[in-house]
């Protein structure tokens, strides 16, 4: 934890880098800070995975975007991101809007080159057993 | 929001068309209105991603299958809606009805084929942080 | 349900068999009991999917494991297994430790290998709609 997930429709490999897309958003994960001052995301905790999906649908299935002219190909992209409980509000507030402001920049383009829809969620992690082993923390001392 | 992520054991991926079945539940999502008639999920929010898992194990590995004159072979699908709070309980329920009449239709034939469990649950989004970026809503003006 | 989802980065496939981690938990699943000695998990709702991310980044992207005289390659593994409400306590917790235990056992070499961090989290149901079809459960006659 934290961890975020990005599921989208396989449509958009090609039109935009994912890859650079979850290390920005990594990037800036890591310059949350809290409060005091303090960055919210361990390093060591920082994780973004992004899963192209095999098969989709969506919305009318194309049908209003051909007969804007378009080629009536739609894309999505979910992205959410699991955090630790005991954040202030406006810590996720921060993060929310630093995270989305990231993304955007990043795919704002692929929004112009087709009709593809955006949603970026945050959830509080509501696991009732958590456990963490790690070889990679060990890494980053300051870490809490 | 609201979208619907298909899990399924990669197994299955010859014997049912994935694409169909989330066309289907796409186009079932588009049909159900509240109380007042009104369209519940917008068209240019309804999405259907499906991912066939690269690993997987089931139940007792197919031992009671083998038993039982089989393969042995076992499938699991989950489907799971995240949708927006607030809805009636009613709405539910009969989204849910509706979206597991529709995937049920086109499962049947596989699970007659072999042992094959699904589930479908409906979560409401327990969400701390919300936004939604879209160049696909503005082709459907009516949408909320 | 209950079923466990495994995501992880894409670069440890070749490093650990993920197919023998999730028959293992399949297994350790199988063995959970309650206060009266019963089996937690019906053997028919026993699945445990993997899914390796196509794109992904962590921590500061390789630079600490540099410097530490490493290739900088991290790895990530996320457990999550989703239960249905009502059990005590103490079979999550129960079911948490030799579900953790399990993992460890198969991970432990991967960790030594290079920095890897491993999650598991159990999560209970938040469902607001659930339903069940299985052509797999009546191979299970004894369970609930």
């Amino acid at each position: 934890m934290p961890h975020l997930v990005i599921l989208y429709t396989s449509n958009l490999e090609a039109d935009t880098n994912m890859t650079v897309l979850c290390r920005s958003l990594a990037d800036t994960m890591l310059t949350v800070e809290d409060e005091a001052g303090k960055q919210v995301f361990p390093t060591g905790g920082v994780r973004v995975l992004a899963y192209p999906a095999a098969h989709y649908a969506i919305a009318d299935g194309g049908e209003a975007g051909r007969a804007a002219g378009g080629s009536g190909d739609y894309g999505f992209i979910y992205l959410n991101l699991r955090m630790g409980r005991g954040r202030s509000d406006a810590v996720k507030q921060q993060a929310g809007q630093a995270l989305q402001k990231t993304a955007m920049d990043h795919l704002q383009p692929l929004l112009e080159l087709k009709p593809v829809g955006v949603t970026f969620q945050i959830d509080e992690g509501p696991e009732v057993f958590d456990s963490k082993n790690s070889s990679l923390h060990p890494l980053f001392k300051k870490d809490r």
